[in-house]
């Protein structure tokens, strides 16, 4: 199984290495990633400057890129063939409910899949640098097989958040919900050393609704937590109601 | 009715002047927009450098941020007042299928939906610079005013794509699913003036499947396209066969 990984928080991230260490149990790994931490890119695309890779260990290339970009250049150009999965990852901190859709992490693995590559976006739970990342690398690898072995459904990829917890602390993987924050943007709104006013946007809080067989009800109670992405946003239950307008 | 507009093509594109004249005539117009192009961003936060806002005209700001910081600023800090609608566009060149996920201003409405405000991304479907903006906003007008009255349905955003033709050509909108591009990306391999070799991702193929009741087929045959989208990523329809798997 020939393997390539990437994350957000760069090529020399803890948990991009405890996934490529765990990994190479079970395949040839490759690691394309961000030289720098790109954390909140989503989906973003480079396309008005060029790129640079450079090749850093055999089978690692550091790329001045977003992780799409990362995954574009590997499977284009970088490597001389189609990787039979792509794993995105180990993110230092979750990637939940509503913010999936901020992830650089998540948006890797939408990359691949829209370049039908089955893919796994897997992320450590924690609110600081994390401590447990062998133990989500654990998952990772079982996760993969699994996904080698039984296929994914058509344009669908697997979020996966993992507690910070050691192995035998995990409660087993719940099948879940993509969740919902209650949202709280701040900006932090000051004055430079010049006298000029700037804007810092500030954290959020972590605080999501706790609903019932979704991502965070799973991960607050120690379990993984597994949730099938796809990439059609359409929001099928309102296609009636819109119907229903008069748009004449 | 006090109306935020943004886009991705930055605060001098035409398509948001078209808008913003044409929203005129229904409400209190406010523009907080990146002070440059912005293209395929997607849903990017800058969080690891501050924004600066220039006030350009009364109600008209530059941010050298994202779509997605221009929604987070003006309504956390440069507007004193929550908006009625965000209205995000006009984008040159369709946002459809796929492609959504890539998009400025698509991810704009997101952000504008997750803060709880009803929102609209308006996209001119052409290959070139758009001829017809004004049409495109005649439609953004109507569909503003719809859904100030009728409202939206919870967590959803309408992203509606409009062709380029005068507005008597136009016919009458459709509600569409989002739509499936046959996705080629391409990466220009090259080498620079001081012999370092780089990479430019190139332009991909305007190729989507014609699939019956989705965006493209409505814009391929002259209808405006309205898809509501919303912000769940799950596949509902895979979680039966997932939780089939042996996890254990």
């Amino acid at each position: 199984m020939k393997i390539l990984l990437t994350n957000d928080d760069g090529v020399r991230a803890p948990g991009l290495a405890a996934l490529a260490e765990a990994m190479g149990a079970i395949g040839d790994v490759f690691v394309v990633a961000p030289d720098r931490e790109q954390s909140a890119v989503g989906h973003a695309l480079t396309l008005h400057h060029p790129l640079r890779a450079t090749r850093i260990e055999e089978n690692i290339f550091a790329v001045d890129g977003t992780p799409t970009d990362c995954v574009n250049l590997g499977i284009h150009s970088l490597l001389s063939f189609k990787p039979d999965i792509v794993v995105s990852g180990i993110n230092r901190g979750g990637n939940l409910g509503d913010d999936v859709t901020y992830s650089g992490t998540v948006s890797a693995a939408l990359e691949a899949t829209l370049m039908g590559i089955p893919a796994i976006a897997v992320s450590l739970v924690t609110a600081n640098d994390g401590s447990n990342y062998s133990a989500a690398a654990a998952v990772a690898v079982k996760l993969a097989g699994i996904v080698s072995r039984e296929g994914l459904p058509e344009d669908t990829f697997l979020n996966v958040n993992v507690p910070d917890l050691p192995e035998a602390r995990l409660l087993p993987p719940l099948i879940t919900t993509q969740g919902k924050r209650s949202y709280e943007g701040t900006i932090v709104d000051k004055v430079d050393p010049r006298g000029r006013s700037y804007y810092w946007i500030g954290t959020v809080d972590l605080n999501f609704r706790d609903i019932e067989g979704s991502d965070y009800f799973a991960v607050s109670r120690d379990h993984v937590s597994i949730t099938p992405l796809h990439l059609d946003l359409t929001n099928y239950n309102s296609l009636a109601a819109l119907k229903s307008w008069d748009l004449t």
